[in-house]
């Protein structure tokens, strides 16, 4: 995947793919969720986006790569919004900001699907594995925004470093724990709720 | 691995069979440390532990399995301390005590096979397939030692679960942090020392 392309599309080939990549991507997690990840094949998924196979293919190596890019386009928007927080804010008060724009200008079927696709991820042994993948891709992403916003507040290297490394692999094994007792309670607490129970819990 | 056998050896047989274990681990994991891991064979392994393929097999099912065991056994070593702290102490402090305990006993040479192991463990790519597989495993033996030390002190189920998972989860991973970077530094600056840093990042 060109991660360059997809985090500054520059010219107008560039938003093209951008597009093109998004479309499919949204109507084959609309599948996934619909119809289970696994009873979903590519045909579908491109009789539903309206492409050819070989298009598919020309954005995607593999079905369980749209998922993997559909969390890592998550994490990219996670750090664009840490890297926005104000650095008047402790680093867990920027992250947890940072994390809660995820939910933002999401609708009131939000939380459904949010399930569903907590429900999906753990359906799969293969989406399992990548979705370890994908809190290492988390990590990578989000550990030099807080060692900048580290080293602002005068924390040399490597201890920045260091320090944002184990601040955001907790919150990252925090999310982790949050959402599988959400998923345990079919949703019925909130999920930012159980988060910061988690976070209190590792804190207190 | 036959759990049960390793954590209650019972009649002479098992005592045996753990014993023959244990020897043959020991043997294995010295080769390891000093020849590689993907540089030793399971023939150099039975031929420096004195006993024949199909014994080796007996015990192990692959070469993966004797370094997956040796971890296993240290995270049953931690789970046995944290059940043994007083409970006067506060999660964090059981939990830090339990993992210290893992380095008592140990000689002036133990620095020196744990960075060769942390080395080994970064090395294979087999080895950090299973590293993760020890981490989860690690949880799932500290977990319930600590629910219930939170149970003893007035918190109840399902919150003590998860409060448990959560500062569980975020020990294994500060370990881990501190393990990373103490590889980085050649062993230049103390492992618990990098322990504490990392915990008292997330905790500040």
């Amino acid at each position: 995947m060109d991660t360059r392309k997809d985090t500054a599309p520059t010219g107008l080939r560039d938003r093209t793919r951008r597009a093109v990549r998004q479309e499919i991507s949204a109507a084959a997690m609309d599948l996934f969720l619909r119809e289970g990840f696994e009873n979903t094949t590519v045909d579908q998924v491109v009789e539903a986006a309206g492409i050819s196979r070989r298009s598919f293919f020309r954005y995607f190596a593999t079905k369980e790569d749209v998922v993997l890019g559909d969390l890592l386009e998550r994490g990219r928007r996670v750090a664009a919004e840490l890297a926005r927080r104000p650095v008047e804010e402790t680093p867990w008060e920027a992250v947890r900001a940072a994390l809660l724009a995820l939910r933002q200008g999401e609708d009131a079927s939000s939380d459904a699907t949010a399930l569903a696709l907590g429900r999906m991820l753990q359906s799969s042994p293969t989406l399992r594995a990548r979705h370890l993948e994908k809190q290492l891709a988390w990590r990578e992403l989000l550990v030099p925004e807080l060692a900048a916003r580290l080293r602002a507040t005068g924390v040399s290297d490597p201890a920045a470093q260091r320090r944002a490394t184990a601040i955001i692999a907790t919150a990252v094994v925090c999310l982790d724990t949050a959402s599988e007792a959400w998923l345990a309670l079919d949703g019925a607490a909130s999920l930012e709720d159980l988060w910061d129970e988690a976070v209190a819990a590792v804190r207190d």
